[in-house]
């Protein structure tokens, strides 16, 4: 799989490099992770998906920190290493402590289980959770 | 499955009642969902269960409304019906609104389009990201 | 989706029959469920599921009602209701009983919220757990 | 994720010691793997989840042997590395031989399987599984 | 969960209606289906997941039905029966038979139960499968 | 985990040595991938995947292309390192290009987005995709 290679900005095409500028004027940064490195090698997704998480990740009526903890916490059931590694800093650099981590990561765990139990169990839905 | 069948309270044992009480107490309610009524056919597992949503579930470093956020994500990610409905249920009774819910959608559906690609792809964990 | 119409015996084509005849002949019964009158529609992979199922689930160095306790601890966490409740009842119809499966199912929860917070705080595996 | 690094007994605080102690006096045994040492950056997640599987693990109708295949079930359904690795170890000092670890995870595949073929061709549940 | 019910074309605002008219014409059909009715409860994200869909699953390098068929194979491995009818009638509408459909749940079962053998014996990826 | 030592063609005995000669006999190569030299450990384990695999894979309505994509699709969702690079590697050995394989994961990831969403939203069946 050759398309793993991370694609640095000076190999990139031109229509690549806007996208990475894109991303460090947005974060306001001066590098660019690996994830969009690797998409570079299509730059159709490149552009279609950092196109998306600009619109869904930037700040709406949830803050940018809570979004990041939902992400977390997908890319943990979903098992990414990448994206707990990328997320959890992108959380910690909204402001994450150590404390909240665990405290997320607990949330996580616990979810996981009484989903299960749900399931298991085959409990029906109470009236009062049905939409009206 | 026997099991799935809830316990009302009045057919309930002393100890499974207790539990119903003090989840009524905890809530500030006067009713119990039927997740607690179909775990009280064994009530080690209600009361184990029960002493960790308090645990876990209660205010901390991370606020109620998002502990609920995040209960959500996964449920979502599990695709589990029950914990969807009575999650989303929480979180609306703890403030969240159709906006807030919608943005909660678009992150998770988001986070799981991404955590494929980097999988996908084998993303390389940037150094940046890696544990000092 | 035409396919998930049961084939009833009677509709059944001779090699069709043969499978659901081995099936009851195997199992001792005089029924078959659906989820073989279903893959009647592919006959190929009606024979192959059922001899597969027939080489794993038989009696060997784990115990059949152990097989079906596995089978449905796999069901449950990838949300099949329909194997849940066939693999619930082929576990109670080798003497399963009500404490047993919240047992099963108490485990099955905590295995997915200890898998969670395993990979979500990274833990490195212990030299004594590594292959020698 | 500074969590990550595993906290030695001699680094530890008292409660944090306190739960080492048990684990190890339970088990019989003079040393706690990197699961719990990783844990014990947060104190109340050790000791909840150490309470959690005191109650779950421990013989009860299901034996303890049982317990741990069925944990390795969920933890390869999950793609957990750890837990496949602690829990096959577990299931090992239980007396698991090498012929039992192989039909356990031939009959976690073709449960994987079977889970899919039941999904994708939305087979629907015989009358005498339903809960009555 | 108010955002359930699908918002038909009169009740539609300008926004979404511009939407549903785009479905429609790219698909060159006259009805939209409830997912999108769905998704319009949120325009901004009504008008994404479209554009998404417009640029990922048009006719590429891969063909329509290949894609539908990749669609189906990961809606079956996430169980989500809506996706699962929709992308099936998807992939009927562009030629799949029913011996394909059968074909394809063969393969989609076969590959999650190797899947959990890969995992579960830690096979170790080989030279030749490494990126050069 | 002894289990996960390849088993070589010298190492092996006659009734694995048979399964390896016809494993590279139908796919005119002189190799085997350690996926089958590990279940090797498990002589009816490995008789029986490879049974399942010639039988699934071979070419029938579906051609042998079209299957890699779908198992490489499967693979993905579930993480399974291994089976990504060996299906992969299958996949680009019938044809595969780098723009097709950037293709199969925009729409793996998609999939897994919409499936999130159909199902965090509950949107309801369309009658036009139910079974008649």
């Amino acid at each position: 799989m050759a398309h793993q290679t991370p694609i640095e900005y000076e190999q990139a095409s031109p229509v690549v490099k806007a996208v990475y500028d894109d991303i460090m004027a947005t974060r306001k940064t001066d590098w660019v992770n690996n994830f969009w490195k690797v998409l570079a090698h299509h730059p159709a997704t490149l552009q279609r998906i950092w196109g998306n998480i600009k619109q869904v990740m930037g700040s709406g009526s949830l803050d940018p920190l809570t979004k990041e903890l939902v992400y977390v916490a997908v890319s943990i059931t979903n098992n990414c290493g990448y994206c707990i590694a990328s997320h959890s800093a992108g959380a910690r650099a909204r402001g994450m402590t150590d404390e909240q981590f665990s405290e997320l990561l607990a949330v996580i765990g616990l979810a996981n289980e009484t989903n299960r139990l749900a399931v298991g169990y085959g409990v029906p839905i109470d009236e009062a959770f049905l939409p009206r």
